[in-house]
């Protein structure tokens, strides 16, 4: 049995078994109700629970919201950006979108002070964010050491319908800053949701499967909790992009993913040192063709660079078929890349200045002592 | 080892060994460094610690604070007013006074909603605080649930700073209830010290040994919360009263304890059925004595209602000697406890539209959803 540990380094593979173990739903339920997707459609985003309850509030013209955490961890890589886009889908449905920077998280679990959190939520995420689509001035944006008195209260109150038995079979212990972290997540996907946002509403958190305990808690949270009636919040679960050397794609680790804000030629080298499922010589690429499983460009080009199925077919019938080389695939790797981020630093630019006026406007800046 | 537990019905008799167990100093250390009190003078107050760092405050004319927490788990009876005559005797020193409802503990712990908490604070404990000589306006009062968003982050902060182990060790379990309840108490007896007060300061904490635990973790906490250099709080232990039929005192048993808002009447017959350590019949009695140790009637005497140790004194003699009978005893303690009660419920409404003034301008009351 697999155990999900949202901080550890568990690398989950088996999404197939995965599934079967926690209870998630195949994505293809629901496709036929959601906006054509490029993810969807790739089956990078393959999972889902309880989906219906926002697709029915959308059809019903009734509020739904879509709800995302920030772990201020390092750079924000291409890794990142499957979560962003499918904040993007739910936006463009006409989801709420209610944005958490896990500052206290950072700090209880992984020693980063507010200050570099903050720092960190800013340059590397925010600035992304709004320039990838975020509109942020329909977003409710905070940090968790700003999130409010009644957030943090309701957040303790739920302390009392979870048992240390289930947080440790969820878990793996009942560390106090993992357990505050959790019970402080509970709030946050249940944020949506509270008095001062109207009451309850269907939800939908976009998470990485390793995130699904919190899902499941913050699930039974909500039905236990006191006469609130939450709807229990919805998920859906994306595959996780590899490192371009092949393995885990890590913030700590420059050559594992291209940054967003990495420059053209940085990009470019992380590209041509890539792991390929090209043949060690020519003649056999010719003869045996590529391997685009095994191939870290064609990942990247298949979950990031090329929009249209049609396109991305064609190049992996000439890389299959070995008309195609790996230098021809990371040219065009590198091409689509370069147009990519001078176009995405660009936009990020422009967002700093809105992005700055938002922050002096919306968020508090927790208690650091 | 006596493992101590703040939510539990451990009952401690042998306080020597306690407080050598867990390095409690005995109160005759500072007993000349305190002004004259009851209750330090007969030992019912016998240990503490660092009560120095606060002494040492009032002789240079620093400040320092008195923090205690209201744990609404019923009505309030004079096993309560040994706390609150501590409260009173740093108050007199110059003590910055705090003043904590323990509102979410007695949600997560005890299953008491946020409603029934305020209205058991309100009227069995604030009321009874005033009437007993707190000066509310000296007072900083609040709710857990309103205790504002830096106050909950601190708390959450520290979840850091402390492991399950230590957890474990000191309370016998990391239930989630009682660790969110756990580190909600160390910002309560920190708070003194908290930005918005000024900053470290030393504070003392009044308790019954069972809650030294809170202590001892807050005092580490203290020391190890990142640069906000704090002064480890000191405390003071006192000894419980026992039930008036002796055992122990339990505000859910009320013929274990006169309760401050008895009716005289009811006070009066709960001595009547009190045990006490007279002897089977007059003759005996007189040839043997009494035993005061096994009185409940002298012991009430002893803790509240005899001020001067002359006349303890003499009422000890006198019943030791068997000149005195339990009958006798009994009818000084009705009379004295109908002066007191006759007087304290006159206070406690006169000190009524005072608590509610106090509690419309200051406290917000949290979330309950």
């Amino acid at each position: 049995m697999t155990k999900l540990d949202p901080w550890g380094d568990v690398e989950v593979t088996d999404y197939e078994a995965t599934m079967e173990q926690f209870g998630i739903e195949p994505i293809e339920e629901v496709v036929d109700r959601l906006p054509d997707n490029r993810l969807v459609r790739r089956g990078l985003v393959f999972g889902h629970r309880d989906l219906d309850t926002v697709l029915d509030a959308r059809d019903d013209g009734e509020p739904f919201a879509v709800m995302t955490g920030i772990m201020p961890s390092g750079v924000f890589h291409f890794g990142h950006r499957t979560v962003v886009e499918q904040i993007l889908l739910f936006q463009e449905m006409g989801a709420e979108v209610t944005l958490c920077a896990a500052d206290i998280e950072s700090y209880a679990t992984r020693d980063v002070s507010l200050e570099e959190a903050r720092e960190l939520v800013v340059e590397e995420y925010l600035l992304n964010y709004v320039a990838l689509g975020l509109d942020l001035d329909a977003t409710d944006f905070y940090f968790q050491s700003g999130a409010g008195n009644d957030h943090h209260v309701r957040s303790k109150l739920f302390a009392r319908h979870v048992t240390q038995n289930e947080f440790e079979a969820t878990y793996g212990s009942a560390d106090p800053g993992k357990l505050v972290s959790a019970l402080t997540q509970y709030a946050d996907i249940l944020r949506p949701q509270s008095p001062d946002r109207v009451g309850p509403k269907p939800t939908v958190v976009p998470v990485g499967i390793d995130q699904d305990p919190h899902v499941r808690l913050t699930r039974d949270v909500a039905a236990r909790y006191r006469d609130a009636g939450y709807v229990k919040p919805a998920s859906t679960y994306h595959r996780f992009m590899r490192g371009l050397q092949g393995g885990k794609m890590s913030s700590s680790d420059p050559k594992s993913h291209i940054a967003l804000t990495d420059s053209v030629a940085d990009a470019k080298r992380k590209i041509d040192e890539a792991k390929t499922g090209g043949r060690v010589s020519v003649e056999e690429h010719r003869r045996e063709g590529g391997n685009v499983e095994e191939d870290m460009v064609f990942e990247l080009l298949a979950y990031h660079l090329v929009e249209h199925d049609d396109e991305l077919d064609r190049i992996r019938e000439e890389y299959e078929s070995g008309e195609m080389l790996s230098g021809e695939l990371k040219q065009i790797g590198k091409e689509r890349l370069e147009t990519f981020l001078r176009d995405h630093q660009r936009r990020r630019e422009e967002a700093r200045p809105k992005v700055e006026a938002y922050l002096d406007e919306h968020t508090a800046v927790g208690a650091s002592n």
